[in-house]
């Protein structure tokens, strides 16, 4: 990268090689502020799901904003959390397999002042465990993890949950710390019903299993776009003495063009709260990409692909023209992603529109893990696309 | 990861972290040096598309085994292959973007008894391209792209190719050095009659073209499972004086276990040359998982997800069952994967299978491509899953 001008190199000069995904710095520092004020306005924590960006600076700048922790997917993105300064972590999935076991231990001895937390849904998974740690003469705290029929992992009943939460708090080594759920497994038309029903469910399976947990008790959901339901109906429900409530969502950090969104605009018209807090999230990832080729009247060829960015909710869309540093005009589907392919997107161009090879085009998103994981270096920039930091992936 | 017993670490014994991308060492050497073997026994070059491995280790070996050049598909990609040791580089696509250009001015530089060559498709390009180079006075060695229409890049006419020839051929700092064509735009039940036209049209429009190439014309395409119909059609050509044929193939590389492994079927089934040479490509690429979860008679869920596996062929279906690192018997159709989410796959279960939390399932993949652009580094291992070596890719 150079930058002759104004010190920064600047994207649209193409100072840097394109494609390149873009985070514009304003968008996503008030999607940080926006939704730690909601968690904050509604007292609850807030662990964000680092899983979307898998960006340690971002994880620091979720800390900083007063996230409660940062949650993660497996052992090793608990590493690349831990490595980089997060000081409670929570894995909200099963820990299986040695290596990933020892992982954890290991983690536990280099990072003794951070908290990490994982789930468990089996007594068979939480005997390996418990043999694993009572070896190692360290304490592994563990959530039991509630699901649906037909859903993903999780207890199927709250029976099943209560009686295992019992078998763990007899195991060595285990330390029992709460209830997580998911509620993203329950899809449909208007999954809302059930979403509540599953929440009351577990807030009473909270105050049965609160016996079995010392001190403060964990109860975490809302990986997802229901956080405001999450919060209303665990709110409102009877649960343990000293219960912390914990919602996980991830894709707010970077937001979409696309399903969250979407999903965003329905929550902002259900829940007043979001409303009074002022402000919205708001996209900030971008995929900035070249024209290629114009080999037809009505066809342009973008240089990115499906090894640049998510393509399973939606292709990314124009949202943005410039040519030379200059915007041009974008007349709403003037210009239209129509395939996708490895590296190579297909634009459906109205035939008045004005495109020529080395224009520059940006994208919206849909789905932003997806093109997350696709970069080993996003650029963080400001509005004018000059670049202020690299930010480095730990996918 | 550690190995007590071998000095190998073993993925079976669960001496790495789960889920892990590993690769048949001896698959991977039989695809290379079987797609050598039909390149050698044809007559024609093989030039790797690389973009599908972006693995230096993999480039080196395809080199050794005898390999003309590596296909990249961007600047950056290039800069890869070229900082591995790789003699020539087949950047098949446009150069555009000040950025990417200059990238490449500075590998010439860098690399200066490296062979480097882009595709151009408009006038447009090739005079962007002869101002940045002459001005360094460098010289950009470039084949004109052929496409068809409603496809990807390309001109659209033999006219049209011909015209850019002509006008490539007197603009400063090019160097014509043939033609390119990429027939996998071409779809539909039964493209074979579509792509024979098509390759006998690019015979002509060399013919015609020759008069623009100093020396040898590269005559370039098979970037797909096409790659015998291309040999047969410009084998039989009329063709310029000193043509070199070209092809391209890249998923050969690891196989897999559905589009390319069904294409390669079809192959063998109409190509007599591709039998006689002996043997066969076969899957390379495995995804290593650990069950998670059982949490209902007929569902299990795995630790991978779209984060870790391509899932836009069809999804990774099991082809091994582990447990304590002893192979159970899998009987076909017993599990199969119905769902993936961005960390879990979803296994539905015949009621009388036997699944435990802490098996490892090994699932072959569908475009390989997808799979491999997840991983920072895949392992290649031995028949016994021990682990040979670390590769590192460059995405």
């Amino acid at each position: 990268m150079f930058a002759p001008e104004t010190g920064y190199a600047n994207v649209l000069r193409e100072e840097a090689c394109l494609p390149a995904a873009v985070i514009k710095a304003s968008a996503l520092e008030n999607n940080i502020l926006w939704m730690q004020r909601y968690a904050d306005k509604r007292g609850v924590s807030l662990a964000p799901h680092g899983k979307t960006s898998m960006t340690p600076w971002i994880f620091r700048q979720q800390q900083k904003a007063g996230a409660w922790a940062i949650g993660v997917g497996s052992a090793w993105q608990a590493q690349a959390a831990m490595a980089c300064g997060i000081n409670r972590v929570l894995m909200a999935n099963q820990l299986v397999g040695k290596a990933n076991m020892a992982l954890v231990s290991q983690l536990k001895k280099q990072y003794p002042d951070t908290d990490i937390l994982c789930l468990v849904d089996s007594l068979d998974n939480a005997r390996t465990l418990a043999a694993f740690f009572s070896e190692r003469q360290q304490t592994l705290d563990v959530l039991i993890e509630l699901g649906v029929s037909g859903g993903r992992c999780g207890c199927r009943t709250a029976d099943e949950a209560l009686a295992l939460a019992g078998n763990v708090s007899q195991l060595p080594a285990l330390r029992l710390r709460g209830l997580e759920l998911y509620e993203g497994v329950l899809h449909g038309h208007d999954p809302q019903p059930q979403i509540e029903t599953l929440l009351r469910e577990a807030a009473d399976l909270a105050c049965r299993m609160e016996k079995y947990v010392d001190g403060e008790f964990i109860l975490t959901g809302a990986g997802t776009v229901w956080y405001d339901v999450v919060c209303n109906i665990w709110l409102a429900a009877e649960k343990p003495a000293h219960c912390r409530i914990v919602i996980r969502p991830g894709c707010y950090i970077t937001h979409d063009n696309g399903i969250y969104q979407q999903a965003q605009n329905e929550l902002m018209a259900r829940d007043s709260i979001a409303c009074d807090i002022g402000g919205n999230l708001a996209p900030a990832l971008e995929l900035v990409a070249m024209v290629q080729s114009v080999p037809e009247p009505s066809l342009a060829v973008v240089n990115f692909g499906k090894r640049d960015a998510a393509f399973d909710a939606g292709l990314p869309q124009p949202v943005a023209h410039y040519r030379e540093g200059k915007m041009l005009a974008l007349k709403f589907g003037a210009l239209t992603s129509t395939g996708i392919m490895d590296q190579h997107c297909m634009l459906q161009r109205e035939p008045e529109s004005d495109v020529s090879v080395g224009d520059i085009i940006i994208f919206g998103t849909s789905h932003p893990c997806l093109t997350f994981d696709k970069w080993k270096t996003l650029y963080l920039v400001d509005e004018n696309y000059n670049i202020l930091e690299s930010l480095d992936t730990v996918f």
